[in-house]
């Protein structure tokens, strides 16, 4: 009896642990591999789904006639075990790999086949009852069970994430209601504009998240065009009459995934538009992530010598010198990690683009760049969510006080007194550090101070009403 | 009588040469911005749609019955100029300017004034009679007026872009149907993998095009997304009431693009949201494009020592001392294009998360890289289309040949032999230079002569059936 | 007598209209290309640069015995027409075009093939007697001339933005000297940090300009390094022995830039590395002075809800509805000039790395994104530094105030009472609204009033002395 | 006796379990950031470096007489272990965290501290013995010890980089003496050119990794410049007297890196030129190297359908379908890595533009990107060389029936026959299919058999002479 069995592909022969249940091909792609350091194991959704897609295709290819019943039954068992997250610590391939996912696919149809084989009583190894690829693999190619496993795993890494898009936009609704009688400056140009509500501030955070939802929500569902049976750069070669279909059926029970048969497979094969779709609307999320948490820096700048209308919860002392600094940590790291998802669009990009003829072998860092991003992006929201947008409070008279000494209000006054009176008061109001209030009502007298108390009510100051004399 | 006419506003006067349109803060802007050296009239488009602006702003002015029908009128038909494309001369800002397009809206306030006031049988900027601010800008601000005319031209563009495509699209569809029956070896990772069409090749193209072309109609909604009414900062300061609903009906009825007010002024006002999006279809498009011209420079690669299968059209001597040579220029140009567009995206990213609290200031180079990346982009592909895939033709005796001599074949026989006794016949071919045929059948003796020929029929070459006895 | 010439290359003949100086291969190349509509006379140094590549090419010709003098003259002469800026017009290559160059090389060859021969008394097209190839271009390819033409527009351009880089670091130096003694708070993650001085934080401006001219200087190095001579691939096919080393001296005697030969001309052939290098400096360039812009709105924001620290010369009114509102809009033209500059290096990265074999297609569009970036950039230098940074003034007194409001002062107090009775008063001063000093000399009595001034001076606020008893 | 000891800051109180060396602020840390879950100790290097600033500064500060030298040598021996590389454990602080840094030098300040405090006999905590603030951290900001430790770590792990590089050039060299003697063609556009060796080829490959190692030498020296004695923004507060200095050559003989001081210590604490300098050349590399694996798998591509004029070694099976597939695999991993450099340059990009005013806070993202990207590149480079250069063969036959057969070797007739006959000539090889030598010699009688033997000698082809009659 010994520790290990010896295994063999046309390359020539490798002795394996006999513990591991993964094979030969892995071994190579373990040895071939040391990018990252980073196992394709630490995304265990990947994996999941490999399990359902091996196990719809075992389901179809029973229900073809072409493989055994008991064969197929025990490969749906041995996937049930990757479905339910166990012997994660024998997928050993490194996240960014050649070879177009082949390895990750082999990796699989080994532990399956292992896992089977010991289902069936059989020793690991045995592979002439239970084939990693004759069997498992069987009406498959890397080029359609690896993009297809990956499409299942983005989706359910999109679903998560756009949860943690959920509470956050919830978070910034709430403090748009808890807000909403917050009269403050509006800025444009980082120069005072017209007043608003801090409030109203925090709803449009809430819009522009819930619009990047839709977004997520949209690029979801180009991920679920698939193209299982594809087999062979799409040409469904080795795959029986009726399988494409059968499978993505199954694979559409299995997951509750809308997954639909794409029309064109060989265009489905070497296509990699739907990952540069969703990373595109990732970036697009990282872009006004990042602006809002700009936003909130710039409006807790201070405590004296910024703009501070409002304070974000103090989570941790901000500096190793200077006593009593609080700094706002929680978005300067969720800035940075906008930073990389930002990044990584443009590795996506590049890795699509260097797709050849049919297929793109650079669908790993694909899969690599995605998922980190979507992991810790989703990571960053809810951090931000939970440590700092519930925590924020206004400070009140700050933001009014900042309202009736600014020269900005004279827009209201514009409809009455018309753009170049207005801009000479603002002017002289600049120059003479008077207020707007001052210069038009006593020293140059063109409007009543009741007129000014109607404009510059707090309820007209929230929502304007049209005055024009 | 002068020849020149004195202007003035808050921060002092200047002489206009009286033959001009555009005033004096135009004139700030020409004297301020000298970037690019390209002005905004480069896109006639964007003057259209500010004409659409100004004329549907003063239409609703006059319907909430703050603006003179008479002056209404007048500013009507000097708009009707702008968007029938004349005085494009006097649309002279720099594209890329600071200030987030106020001198932008300031040149077609100004030119319009002008343009109005000689309609009145007044003089240029007696603008008493019509004002460039308080009449042609009145119930605007550059945050709403600059956005919507922004994004009506990029509707159009966008518009015009996708009309490019579908006639590639259509190329490549009747390329795919003219090549239906050449039979060519496909290749995955640049190795020889099974056999395919040429025509399944080119209808792959077709179909990864007619995706673009359904992102981009999803895109192009987006965009109709506008916040006229929103004035300083979507605050509807100083616009009449039921104003933004009325100004966008007009717009809508006047362009017929199916424009909506948003829901969230304030936050329609700060965000670039739409436009990240359609620079990321843009980017998608390219990279898809770029890919299709990459596989079109290998598939043509040769004549003697590259892979030779199709010949693009003969454009051009391909060098200065190569005599004879002949290169695939276009799919080049398109290549450089596409990365040109990639850039840009870059340019639009950065622009978009660079927005600060209510008002996104960098909105013009994001104006400038979409326009740019759409007109180049357009460009590209009716040059693809027409001189370069329309007259595409095949070699279909290399093509034919190099599948029977493939080793990849053996694939098609997986099914009968089993994985290992295939890969052991093609490690004897590759070893040898034998043929698959003669090792199967004559030399092995595995399957016999009639089964080689159902199996490598044309016919099941080209839609392999399953067989695997 | 005919109005056209006719002309013909290996693949037909066509008319040309006999005004022109160009031939049929530019004629070809416009009707191929359509891509920006920007012709690549709008880059002037680089149509110089090939006047000098071909007149040093001609000489060098004549000197090794293979090129008649008396043609080596006309060509010359030819060339110093092109090299003094005349016939501009007759560059009309597409700046995007396919062929990797060779439509620029061939209109230039055209353009001083017939400018020889009307100098030798022949008619245009008579190319029996001088032809732009067997004589132009003689021991020259595409593969060689071109990159050559453009790496000496590149260093010329390179030198021109120094100078614009200069001139900007010197403004900043001298508000450096200006604002010595104005005191104001540093901050650091826009939060209060300790004092420092107005004039320190624009000497720091001086300097971080004054490195990347430095890191300019040392990439215009890498673009010395040129391949004439090398023809087709590097291999030096029909150029006469010693040839590449006599045509780099007189380019380099005539051209006064030190270029040197490359050691690998197979290598510097196909290499693109050192445009990425200066691609990569020039958006380091950007990333600094778009760091720098974002400092100078934050510091100039307000006038009365932000920071205020400094004032911006007023270039323009700043806004269409709100009356005396001024924009920092100098500083918003160059961020978004530097979004342009940061956007094209991502197109020369892609461009670089799609290179293939024994050479890169892809320069043009290389050419392109470095020309317009270099162009862009050094009007925004130019403008930043005589619209915006020359006028800048500072607001002394708010300066002053705002530190000794601050809490950030307490710093200066750490070694004397210690990191955490320092975070104490603190904490009580943000609680509060207390000031440092009250807290410190008048409530708790930690230290004296003496002491007090003596940390507190202005000499050791600008100047920290350690003082820790 | 507890098992934990109760920590406080300025934010109040926590429990630290005992056997942490760790306390309050890195326990605060921990719980704020969880966005990557990989901890700062994946990188030793980083952690060593942390320990050399913080020893030199203990020593700095006993020299200065500001720290007793009991507890100098104490902080130094705590210091040690880090060095050592111990304790990695201890440091947990994600990645990407907030607060510029502060955690991470909080981490180690503590950690520091506690270890200090058990050599001296105390327990942790006991901070009045050592304190992480006023002792490990005296004399220091996070602003200068935190990017003096990652320039530190950095200017390591580019060494470690250039390593790699300097086996995968001389791979390269090797390689090119190897193939001194194989003829091929060389391609250009994917067009056949003119012929060249092998060995040429890869002699190119060798000279551009060649002067990538200069760039990286000469961005390594650009880390060098520190800012130690900084403190707070560059003001030097609370630093004695000659500190700056006298840290600096500690450091630089502790760690025999050529350290120098910032000049201009305001600018140098808010500067990150130095980073996207670095960045800009790994992604110089990166494009580099991902062209020369694009190379080898056109090269390699086949093997009876593709190119095929060399051998890459096979790996690993490349297809769980197609039997005998063996795939590029290495080529294509480098690729893949070389996207993800490229991306983690627009993550610097952006953090550094991101900067504002006297910090830039974005450096953690930094950090982990350039870390990461110099370690996947790295391993990239070693995999590269050992599993795939170093094996590579030629399949010298194949080149040279291609260089014979080919239409580009026409061009070395262009000087006999000038460019308009040999252009002829080419058209009717490429038009009958038959050869160069047929036409010329037999057909056209244009030279005789001797002339072509001394055009087309071996000795020719590989070092052409110009032969012009």
């Amino acid at each position: 009896m010994s520790e290990f069995r010896t295994e063999h592909d046309f390359l020539g022969e490798m002795d394996i642990p006999d513990q591991l249940y993964y094979g030969i091909q892995t071994a190579r792609a373990l040895d071939n591999f040391y990018i990252t350091g980073i196992p394709i194991s630490k995304e265990p959704l990947f994996i999941q789904a490999f399990g359902y897609v091996k196990k719809a295709a075992a389901m179809a290819n029973r229900d073809c006639g072409v493989l055994k019943p008991e064969i197929a039954e025990a490969i749906c068992l041995a996937c049930d075990k990757l479905i339910a997250g166990e012997y994660l610590d024998q997928f050993v391939t490194d996240m960014i790999q050649g070879g177009a996912g082949t390895s990750v696919n082999m990796n699989v149809n080994e532990v399956v086949a292992n896992l089977a084989l010991e289902i069936l009583g059989h020793k690991k190894g045995e592979y002439q009852y239970v084939h990693p690829n004759n069997h498992v693999n069987f009406s498959q190619s890397t080029n359609d069970a690896y993009p297809t496993a990956f499409r299942l795993a983005l989706y359910r890494k999109i679903e998560s994430f756009i949860e943690s898009l959920e509470e956050l936009q919830k978070a910034f609704r709430l403090k748009g209601e808890e807000f909403a009688n917050v009269l403050k400056m509006g800025r444009t140009q980082l120069q005072d504009a017209v007043p608003m509500t801090l409030g109203a501030e925090f709803n449009g955070f809430s819009t522009t998240i819930k619009e990047d939802i839709q977004r997520l929500n949209e690029a979801k569902m180009l991920i679920c065009e698939i193209n299982m049976g594809a087999t062979a750069i799409g040409t469904s070669i080795n795959a029986p009459e009726g399988y494409p279909e059968i499978v993505t059926e199954h694979l559409r029970n299995l997951t509750g995934i809308p997954v639909v048969l794409a029309e064109d497979l060989i265009e489905a094969t070497c296509d990699t538009g739907a990952y540069v779709q969703v990373s595109g609307v990732m970036k697009r999320s990282a872009v006004k992530i990042s602006k809002i948490c700009n936003d909130l820096r710039l409006l807790s700048s201070g405590p004296r010598t910024g703009i501070n209308e409002i304070n974000l919860p103090r989570m941790q002392p901000g500096s190793s010198i200077m006593p009593g600094k609080v700094n706002p940590v929680i978005p300067e790291v969720v800035n940075q990690t906008a930073f990389y998802v930002i990044g990584t669009d443009m590795t996506v990009t590049m890795a699509a683009e260097a797709g050849q003829l049919q297929l793109n072998v650079m669908e790993p860092v694909i899969a690599f760049s995605l998922f980190s991003s979507l992991t810790y992006m989703e990571n960053a929201c809810y951090t931000l969510t939970y440590k700092c947008i519930k925590g924020i409070t206004a400070n009140e008279a700050i933001c009014a006080n900042m309202v009736m000494n600014s020269i900005g209000i004279i827009t209201a006054l514009n409809p009455i007194l018309g753009y170049e009176e207005s801009a000479s008061i603002a002017k002289e109001a600049l120059a003479t550090g008077k207020s707007i209030h001052d210069i038009t009502v006593i020293e140059r007298e063109l409007i009543t101070q009741a007129k000014w108390d109607e404009v510059f009510s707090f309820e007209n100051l929230i929502h304007p009403k049209f005055i024009n004399s």
